[in-house]
């Protein structure tokens, strides 16, 4: 079950118990297949996404069962393709994140009072938002009878599955390009899962793992990001509901989203359209925005030439969460960012720096570098006159500052002196 | 007033609105002194602590306030020296952090199923225990007008207090010797305060502050752990209060709390007995064990020699966040623990180092170097008959691993191979 890739009318994978989840369906062709672990269409090779079967819903008791649930992602469970009882079984449970209502940060911007807010997922159990796909991929891989958790990374992905994995008695493998940097390899290795380092760079990483899911090798393994993708992605959709449920049920109006392969920012608006849809939120417009660094910024050049295809860069980036050059749901986020009349926009790895700073000496939040990004274009729009300061904006931060100290290492001391009050003095601290 | 570390009876501070918060009351002799920025009594010296007026709470309509309160400590404002309204002010809102059901680790230590639950506050703001405490002191420092927010540290307690003034727009200045490595200072620095490096050691940083504190230049600032001290220590009650909910509003039978200056063992054992009193648990035994380094022993060295005073000792261990050589609540973790039928224990570096890859192996929790010696004490307690393992126990996780990578820097690739399926077999990782 594993080798295969690509879905069959005639799996009959469709019993496993996920919740709401009725079937795949191709995102390009609309082709519906049975619920396996398969992520490309049998027809035309399209993104294969969940569809939900959520007709049979009551409004308000689903609004009081959400309510009531616990403070994790699985307060949604009955939005999300796992079974009902999912908070029962041992998971890692991320999210229910703050909010931040960012007032000191909107003074510096120039945003209204009581309008900005940071949803800041560094909160997480691993301290990034992927423990939220992790999270969903992981109840995947037990209804499909998976052992081996496994993912192909180079920082958040591999502590994630790592420390899902472990918590829920998975084996895990986990692929890296073999000369990665000795803190991220401790991150990683702690879990204490199989970590393979590869002799190549992280494409060669990548193609190994493709290859490794088509051979019986990899009979039994669950690949997050591969085999897995479509419940994984869907991971994505609590940050839409956290946000406008932490809002008081109300949608904002504009949001501000790293853009990595794109697949976050596409599943938050899938999430919000569900939100309006079940009657959950009202209905009113809301602007995506998506952000990339300079040195990997393939959506935003083609946002800015009013293209509709995605051309590859090679990142050269400090912000190496998102850089990916070949963002395979690139042409998605920019339909997105047109229709909800945002944009894409990218910043220099200098205004990184600035923006990590800026939100933590404004908002004690220490990002990592994809907050640098989000909040740094979130700053440009602003001064570009493209985001408007009077609505109710939202910006990710998506991970943690102590993963990418490299970025802030010029920080330091303000001052040294002596033990002694002339000292203290002298230096102008009084 | 910030200049006046000794309370007066003439003191008319306690128009402040703290809450529940009644006076000051002597941990010693029982002398009453009404709200201020004071720690120590003016009759004999002992520590000051919160005294409460928790007369008027109707049990239920209490437990329903708190059940239907924030996902943060704040649910708890009823019992904290806090204004009723603190929700709404900014501060890190730290707390509700994961209770985690261990069952792997129960597995690996034989405890029974369902019996051992990690109290993980790696997930709160900073990704330490202090922010429960620095939230607390910030609280105070408004409301007796403090402007400048400061402490002296070596590590998470810089990171939280910084972070906690950036939000609440305070001033922050932290002391630490000058020669901290530079991880620990970017990680202070990065919130934007003064950070000021002080030349000698952690001892004269202390001494500086306490010079300081006497002296008009620092007037209006409130060191978090000195003249605030009594509003700060309170904060650890929290973790008390939400053990107990998490299980169901249940004592656990056993606790295995780290040990620093002995400050929060204290403070858990004070939240237990609130909650008993206040009807919102049902009284009955439970046993508190502390857990120290070898390195860093003084509580565990008198426990076992059946004294009842703690002789100070020069620490020694990679557990740099519990390395409080003459812990200032030793004398009343004795009492506690001998009280409570519990014990002291420590452990060794190499115990410690062993037990954060346990942790970390079997539930998918990075633990800092407190973290190892928690659960490394717990596992030696178990081995020698003291800690029951068919009790209810709960172990507390008071930091993040990301903040003490050193411990583990020898954890790595488990194979590397070439990026073919041939290499992979040869690996015997099929």
């Amino acid at each position: 079950m594993a080798a295969q890739t690509v879905a069959s009318t005639t799996d009959s994978t469709s019993t496993v118990d996920l919740g709401p989840a009725a079937a795949l369906s191709c995102r390009e062709c609309g082709h519906r297949v049975p619920l396996g672990p398969v992520f490309a269409c049998e027809e035309c090779f399209g993104p294969l996404e969940i569809a939900y079967d959520y007709s049979a819903y009551d409004t308000e008791e689903l609004r009081k069962t959400i309510e009531s649930g616990p403070a994790n992602i699985w307060r949604y469970a009955p939005l999300l393709p796992v079974p009902a009882d999912v908070a029962t079984k041992p998971n890692i449970n991320p999210g229910w994140t703050q909010l931040v209502k960012a007032d000191n940060l909107a003074a510096a911007l120039g945003v209204d009072a009581g309008k900005l807010f940071i949803k800041d997922d560094s909160g997480n159990p691993t301290h990034s938002f992927k423990d939220r796909v992790v999270a969903q991929a992981l109840e995947a891989a037990r209804a499909f009878g998976f052992t081996t958790l496994s993912c192909s990374s180079t920082g958040n992905l591999a502590g994630a599955v790592g420390a899902a994995a472990a918590r829920a008695g998975f084996r895990s493998c986990v692929f890296i390009p073999h000369d990665l940097e000795q803190g991220k390899v401790v991150m990683a290795a702690v879990y204490g899962g199989e970590l393979v380092g590869i002799e190549g760079n992280y494409d060669d990483v990548n193609r190994f793992c493709s290859e490794l899911i088509g051979d019986p090798a990899g009979e039994g393994w669950g690949f997050v990001n591969v085999n897995l993708r479509p419940y994984y992605a869907e991971g994505s959709k609590t940050l839409a509901y956290e946000i406008c449920e932490q809002l008081g049920w109300k949608l904002p109006d504009q949001l501000v989203v790293p853009i990595a392969s794109g697949s976050q920012l596409t599943k938050i608006d899938k999430g919000l359209q569900e939100l309006i849809k079940l009657g959950l939120v009202e209905d009113k417009p809301y602007r995506i925005f998506g952000a990339q660094a300079e040195g990997c910024s393939p959506v935003s050049v083609a946002y800015k030439a009013g293209h509709d295809v995605v051309r590859p860069q090679k990142p050269n980036t400090i912000a190496k969460s998102l850089a990916i050059g070949n963002p395979a749901d690139g042409p998605y986020v920019l339909d997105i960012a047109r229709r909800t009349g945002g944009a894409v926009e990218d910043v220099t790895d200098e205004q990184i720096v600035e923006a990590i700073k800026l939100l933590a000496r404004t908002e004690g939040i220490f990002a990592e570098t994809a907050g640098g990004v989000t909040v740094g274009v979130t700053k440009k729009l602003i001064e570009d006159g493209v985001l408007d300061p009077t609505l109710t904006t939202v910006v990710l931060n998506t991970g943690d500052g102590l993963k990418t100290l490299d970025a802030v290492a010029g920080t330091g001391l303000t001052a040294t002196i002596r033990p002694s009050l002339d000292s203290f003095r002298e230096a102008g601290l009084a």
